[in-house]
């Protein structure tokens, strides 16, 4: 029997189990004099048991309810990657916001089904704020209660609010045409990982513009962003489900400028 | 009768009062499509009703407890600044952060008595956290129950995470300056504003490093800082009382460093 159809419902409240997995798992490392491994070679790539244990109870809990499903997580690889379904995991996006103590991190969890992101959800334990979408919706739940996400209008550079992790995260060539659209926004900030993604799916950034990406980082994001009316593509306009260089946008008519500027 | 010796219960208990009538302030405008204001001449700095209306609660609280004491606040100035007791005020610490949906903002609340930093206080109403000082000892309430502030150990560089709100506000001297010391840590983010002074007194932070900072960006901290046994200085060396360029770090050997690589 093909689960090429997702079904929302049972989807939905299953991220909503993983996530409350994941908080289980990573919520006593937070703020803990946990040891920190490094997985970069050069660069500091920083990763914890709370990354570890996080992939490993959703690892568990897929193969359980799901045991068909491929899987693709950062911490530990693929899973029967050509099954039709494909779940992708970031136990905790932004490791270096996690072990800094700010609560601007996330637990990422999405379906591929038949090679498109289908449903994708980011939690925050901290705050419990989870953010979900299937792509033609996107909703809210935590502080404050449920509610519909939706991205603001935002035709102009020159009136956004953009992100980005790290200007020191982009090759030479790419941070030159970075810099190119910071410095016709109104706001450029940095620092936030997948939380800037969540804030363009709810209205109060206009745009995210990175490169380096992995899969995880942003496959389970895109139902989130497109659900909430938002874009999101690599710096060519196309889906950006291999990572690489992404730009996600609240208006279409931003994104398009914006992928204008980058390419000079 | 002289206030110039503080009572810690009292005034504690007084700071988690003003903590709460910020919060009742902000947080109904905290990702709502709240009126977004520019007071900058050239460069967007942001101010909203936020802002003004928790600055106006503290005021009227502060006025009604200890009427002969002074105020000083980010957005309504002084008032009776030759007082043995100032009150010192950022409504909204990090409005940058706040109009952007972040959590990384806060309430700072201060109070100088003859002429230094005796109390201070970082409340974030999102999240529920408060962080407080006294200069001997700093704590904390909020999510995970009330404990106390330390500082963790890092004597050198080369261990050290470092912050930095953006490196678009230094001078380009400042800059040259700022970026000898990022070279040469482990980790070096951006954006956190008073979070990240707070995540030095809880020992997840090694240090901060900024310049162009106002008396209300820094005075409420110090306390918590020395408090939790880390030290805050200009970049001479000397207490930060007006602002300008700060060094706030956990471990004295590591602040020495920072201090030696900033001059070059």
């Amino acid at each position: 029997m093909s689960r090429a159809f997702v079904h929302d419902g049972e989807e939905a409240t299953f991220l909503g189990q993983l996530a409350d997995l994941a908080t289980a798992a990573i919520l006593p490392h937070f703020r803990s004099r946990v040891v920190v491994d490094s997985k970069g070679v050069g660069r500091f790539d920083p990763v914890t048991v709370a990354d570890r244990d996080a992939e490993q109870v959703i690892r568990a809990a897929i193969a359980a309810r799901y045991p068909d499903d491929g899987v693709l997580g950062e911490e530990f690889g693929t899973t029967n990657s050509h099954a039709d379904r494909v779940w992708v995991i970031d136990p905790i996006d932004g490791t270096r916001s996690f072990i800094a103590g700010l609560p601007v991190w996330g637990v990422l969890v999405g379906l591929l089904a038949g090679g498109r992101p289908a449903i994708g959800m980011m939690a925050q334990p901290f705050t419990g704020e989870r953010f979900f979408g299937n792509g033609t919706r996107a909703w809210f739940t935590g502080p404050g209660g449920p509610r519909d996400l939706s991205v603001r209008p935002c035709a102009s550079l020159d009136e956004a609010v953009l992100f980005t992790t790290a200007p020191d995260l982009f090759k030479a060539d790419e941070r030159t045409s970075y810099e190119r659209v910071e410095k016709r926004v109104r706001l450029a900030r940095y620092g936030a990982d997948c939380y800037a993604y969540c804030m363009v799916a709810a209205g109060f950034v206009d745009a995210v513009v990175e490169a380096g990406l992995q899969t995880y980082d942003i496959v389970p994001l895109i139902p989130v962003i497109e659900g909430a009316g938002g874009r999101v593509t690599d710096w060519d306009g196309n889906p950006p489900l291999t990572g690489g260089q992404v730009v996600a946008s609240g208006d279409a008519r931003l994104h398009d400028r914006i992928l204008d500027v980058l390419r000079g």
